[in-house]
Parts: structure tokens; C-alpha cells; sequence
């Protein structure tokens, strides 16, 4: 959606309004920073988000300060970032990075169907390590009760990406410095497991070969 | 310093305010999500930050209206997060992230000597990527007078981390599910040359063996 918000006045051509593209980087990203302002005081949340159809999902406890502020129906502005590289230029000015980015405008809404949020909490989990929810206990009412759920609609946003080699300025494309870009990835170790298991379980595909 | 907004009501053994910490996360993040408010309408805008001394730096172009914004001194929230593992626990409850975080509170002052100005772009570069500055042109005058530069004070801010395995409930731990850590990290991939350099330089160590 349109909004001037969302209107880009820098460099438009790196910002779209493509829902699919705003979707791949959500469905990528595992943590979103959660922007609103109590006042004029503004607060910035990392949380662990999910994607749920043309919602975002957001969580806390429900004691949580901030995220009861959330649940009133403040204006919301979430940024997701994912790296991808950074741009080695020939002049210093130029330097750069490469990223995919969301910035989502909105007011989040409080699920309290206690079906809902257990179908989102499922999500939020399956979310972050796709095939986990096989092998966990799901909530129960105690622990359903204890986590306040948000939905955010995904309708007011802009997506900014860059990619590519620098852009330099003609005056210096003679330079013989390198330059170029270094990719930048996101890894798993090798899972460490918990010591306080009883025996010693084979670790899970989904842990062994995770990748985002 | 303590503040209001500082202060933890969650899970405050999780929570510090010192300063040394934040320096370590703040000095290995590439990317902030700096926050503020215009009116009621909250703005989270990804950027590259560099601390130098007891100041985080932040840029963008002079004609950029949101960071013309901060640069009028209202109040700004810069979250900086580094993530380090899931956490997969026996209860879908207590799937959690392992993290370093840093909340700053603050007024951005705008940085105007050209001077100043001329090391602070340096100390971008080199914080993004080390050794770099010496192989590329410095900005002249009118790249740095289309710069704009801000120091955020690091006074009031909090450090938030989780490290470890997970924490079940008593209930739980009998449970001979797989649980434990996947660590996360950055690394980066073989640097990709632009193709319009003339010639073929050498990669330069900084960025053959870019770690973060």
C-alpha cells in the first residue's frame, strides 16, 4: 500500500512495494526490531518474528512492559534487515553494503483465542527451525496464558535492497585499488547439546543441517 | 546510567549496564536499527554505525529526511543485536535465542566540522572494514559536505544477552527429546571483484580474510 511513509526519497530505484519481495525477506529473517513510541519517547524491541500469511507474528510475556504497549494498538514500525555483503569501493564515499530490508508500518492487534495462539505459537517455532514442533511438548493453557501474541498486517511497507558491485564516480574508475564486494552469510555450528539430557539422543536433521 | 527506560522488569539477570559490554557488541555489529519518533508515527531505520570512543556514529545523505530528523536532536532508541544460536528446548515454551544485545537512549548531535567530520568518515570505513582506508581516495569536500554525520552519546543504554542451554521446566526434564544449541555467526564468502576494475589486483588480506 501506497502511503507516504512508505514513499522513497532517496535512491528509489533500490525501494519496491512488492509483497512477495517483502515476504522472502521476513520468511528469511530471524529476528525483526520493533520500533513505537511511548510519548515521545521511542523504544526498539529485537524480537523473533514469523510470518503468517499477510501477518507478521510477534510474542513476549505477557507481564512484558513494552509489548503491553504494543497490544494497545500503537503505531508500530518494524525493521528487518538481512546482510548480504559489504561494498568495497575506489573512493571512500562509495562504500556500501548489500542487504535485503523491510520497513512494515501498522498497528499490531492482540490474539487471544486460545486455538489461534496455540496455532501461532506452532508457527513462531516451526518459523525458526522448520520440522521442531514434532519433537517438542506443545503449550499447554498455563504457558498459552503466560504469552501475549501480536499480529501485525503486512499492508503499509517498503522493501530497500541493494546488490551488485560499487558505484563509483567516473573520476576515479581509473583507480587501481581492488574493490569489490565480500559476501557476508549467515551459518550454523555444529549443535551443542544440552548436558543436562538423559543418555544421549541422535541430534535432529533440522538441528544438524539447519540453514536459513 | 540508570534510567527509567533502562530498567529492567524481565528477566533482569539477563541485563547490564556495562559499558565495556556494550562497547564489545556495539564494535562487532555491522548494522544498527536506529529508532525514532515523529509525532506519534515511530521510524526504525537499518544503518551502519561505528563507536569511536564514548560516541556511536551514525550517517546518511544531507538530504535524507528521516536522518534530518534525528539530526534536530529528538530523542532516538538504537538497538544493536548480534544473534548467536537458537535454543531448543523441551517445552515449545522455552525455545529461545542465544544473543548479545545493547538499547541506547540519546540525542544525536550533527557533526559539522570538516575536519571532524573527515575522521569520522574514516573511522566508518575502517570500523566496517579494517585496513581499507588505505587503499582508497579520502572524501573530498563535496563528498563530505553530502555527508551528514551524528555522534549518539553511550550513556544511557542497557546490554541484554542469553548465552546457554535451555532452561525447562522440572516437568520437562525427563523428556528424551533432542534439545541444546545451534550456534549462529556470521562468516563471509570469497570476495567478488567488480567487474569494471582495470586489470586484475591482488585481493587485499582484509578482504580475503574479512572476520567478523
Amino acid at each position: 500500500m501506497s502511503d507516504p511513509r512508505t514513499r522513497p526519497r532517496q535512491l528509489p530505484e533500490r525501494v519496491s512495494d512488492d509483497f512477495e519481495a517483502a515476504c522472502a525477506i521476513l520468511d528469511q529473517a530471524l529476528v525483526a526490531h520493533v520500533g513505537f513510541c511511548d510519548g515521545d519517547q521511542p523504544y526498539v524491541l529485537p524480537m523473533a518474528s514469523a510470518r503468517v500469511g499477510h501477518d507478521l507474528i510477534l510474542h513476549g510475556a505477557v507481564a512484558g512492559r513494552l509489548l503491553t504497549r504494543l497490544a494497545e494498538g500503537v503505531e508500530v514500525c518494524v525493521g528487518v534487515t538481512l546482510l548480504d555483503g559489504l561494498v568495497l569501493s575506489r573512493a571512500a564515499f562509495g562504500h556500501s553494503m548489500n542487504y535485503r530490508s523491510v520497513m512494515l508500518f501498522g498497528r499490531a492487534v492482540e490474539v487471544t483465542d486460545p486455538g489461534t495462539k496455540a496455532q501461532l505459537a506452532h508457527a513462531l517455532v516451526e518459523h525458526i527451525v522448520p520440522g521442531r514442533m514434532a519433537d517438542t511438548r506443545p503449550p499447554d493453557d498455563r504457558e498459552l496464558a503466560a504469552t501475549r501474541l501480536l499480529r501485525l498486517p503486512i499492508e503499509t511497507f517498503s522493501v530497500k535492497q541493494r546488490s551488485g558491485p560499487p558505484q563509483d564516480a567516473a573520476k576515479d574508475m581509473a583507480s587501481t585499488t581492488w574493490c569489490g564486494e565480500i559476501p557476508l552469510h549467515q551459518v550454523a555450528g555444529d549443535p551443542v547439546p544440552d548436558p543436562a539430557m538423559p543418555g544421549d539422543p541422535a541430534v535432529p536433521a533440522y538441528a544438524k543441517r539447519y540453514r536459513r
